[in-house]
């Protein structure tokens, strides 16, 4: 049950919504092994000015922010995660999205601490 | 000082958000045995296409999607945590939120972690 | 690379939003001692009736909400903590925030759950 949360500029979202929600979720199945209906995404798109950022921070030529949130379980090694980075990507190369720029973001927690519609 | 975050469909934001928040706040005075004016909400509407999830994920047989998002110390037990899921599903059923639609997750931090109006 | 999420009414975001930006940002340069180009933010503004709070727990007069969600590396004492929400406090006092009326939230993750930009 990784949660996916992404921040992006309204107009990607309204031209390329549906592709980059394919594109991460496929890097998710590709790196992380999940399954493919562990599905849940909630996109914010965002006006121009509220998504704020340094053109230049870490040393690459960013242009837009696309922000992708994931909160899961503590279970993966680093080396899974940098796959997921990878695969992320790359698949969101194939959406014109530029590795640039992209910032992802983990946040763990525990078995415990996900309720997804049963007990 | 859990923060609770609530992402949901802007049809169902429109006509319950009121409700939904008191169903919430109720179950978490119930199973954290919280404060009572110790309340901070954050509700975000989605139109459709933000909110993205299978139908069937866990087995069960989903509609929709009302994401419940809990930050909050790391305090309570697995048991509590339990008893927090079964009370916002049943309150939240008390709203004509149906169980399955439901997506509960917990991330948590510590009481440094916090700033609420005064040092 | 923290990455700061701001929740606020849309009436402040729309006349303050670049200087509450610089604000925040100069108090985590000063508190943290963190690089100046190190700038991440996410702005969500937000209709009357989304930000639900109790207008005085904690022992304060509050009147709005002010939510400053910081992710960042698990590498900062208590009090570096304590000197960011006395900088952040302070210079959002400059924008015309009352100290009341902000709320802040930490939530730390390691060196490993970031990628900015490049592998």
């Amino acid at each position: 049950m990784p949660l996916v949360q992404v921040d992006l500029d309204r107009h990607l979202y309204d031209s390329h919504h549906a592709e980059i929600s394919k594109a991460i979720h496929a890097a998710e199945i590709e790196a992380l092994g999940m399954q493919d209906d562990d599905l849940f995404q909630v996109f914010t798109p965002h006006d121009a000015g509220e998504l704020k950022f340094d053109p230049g921070y870490n040393g690459v030529d960013r242009q837009q922010l696309v922000l992708v949130r994931l909160t899961m379980v503590h279970m993966y090694s680093v080396e899974t995660k940098r796959a997921l980075y990878a695969a992320v990507r790359d698949k969101l190369g194939g959406c014109g999205v530029r590795p640039e720029d992209i910032l992802i973001c983990i946040v763990e927690n525990g078995f415990e601490d996900w309720y997804a519609g049963k007990l």
